[in-house]
């Protein structure tokens, strides 16, 4: 396993550390990394912004004197993945997804067209990566996209539909928790790239 | 003068430029600037998306057997700006806005929050910009987040709410025309990054 501050870390470290205690309870992941974009904004460290859900809109219904109301649209799949922006001068980029499952890391959370924009962006240079998260354990890792994409493209040669939970374990980083950014992804990236 | 796909357009000065010909017809600045995307993208030259507009969702529906319907939603402010992505492993960050005034070009098309936003972006060493277009003169310019902010700072120290055409045309770049990449911002970026 991987630690990127070279800290030991497990699942019953994590239950029982205070630290995670009541706060955590309810929170999502996209919760937990939209607070530690917060976090990393108001402190000038990042500016990582969750991109808006695309909605195709077909209608609006403007009222005299109020604002203008959708009255119909639907969700677009989205074409590329939910978060970016930019730390030390990198282009960040990526992808968070949950999982209730125990074992494994079910493929079908990610699109092909998002595997493929995350090929791209590697290779122009930017720093792209999963965010995944399971729950059952409160476990939340840093996936790299170089490690990621390998696994993911498997499926096509006879591989399985899902990733084994010991494989991130062991591709994987894990996220640290910092009580402002409860998802300190920043600690992986400084030491994978600085 | 009324067209069939019921865009209104200004026949005379697009017609009156040969290398703008028939096919920029009704195009808006954003739909020029998303076929010019697409165009980098196709050829890999660059990563950059418009961002989907922030929508608050407030109601949805849920037919059986058919897509979720959202039946209530709002318009939100975006809170940075309209484009982002990576190009030659820098990253870039714009905004895009088109007026029809002929002599300025008004400042409250931007909101002060996106000019936080631009200054952070080229504290963290990011690229970021304004493309302007007058619409009356089918000019686009690239207006860099260096030269803007001072100007956009000034109205709150007695300077106007907008800024000359003049000031524009001198410390902006003409964004050259290219039949695929019709508002080819990247050349901009090659002559000032690289």
């Amino acid at each position: 396993m991987n630690y990127p501050n070279g800290k030991k870390n497990n699942v019953k470290q994590q239950s029982s550390d205070p630290k995670y205690g009541f706060s955590n309870r309810g929170m999502t992941l996209e919760d937990d990394i939209n607070a530690t974009n917060t976090f990393y904004l108001d402190r000038d460290k990042a500016i990582i912004h969750k991109k808006p859900t695309p909605v195709q809109i077909v209608n609006v219904h403007y009222p005299k004197r109020s604002a203008a109301v959708i009255t119909e649209g639907y969700f677009k799949q989205a074409s590329t993945t939910d978060y970016n922006g930019i730390y030390k001068h990198k282009y960040i980029d990526f992808e968070a997804k949950e999982t209730k499952n125990k074992t494994r890391f079910p493929l079908a959370n990610i699109h092909e067209h998002q595997i493929m924009h995350m090929k791209s962006i590697i290779d122009h240079g930017g720093v792209s990566f999963l965010i995944i998260r399971f729950a059952v354990y409160n476990e939340t890792y840093y996936m790299p996209a170089e490690s990621f994409i390998p696994l993911w493209d498997k499926q096509f040669n006879g591989g399985k539909k899902s990733i084994p939970y010991e494989t991130i374990k062991e591709e994987g980083y894990v996220i640290p928790f910092h009580y402002q950014a409860r998802v300190n992804y920043l600690e992986v990236i400084d030491k994978l790239y600085f």
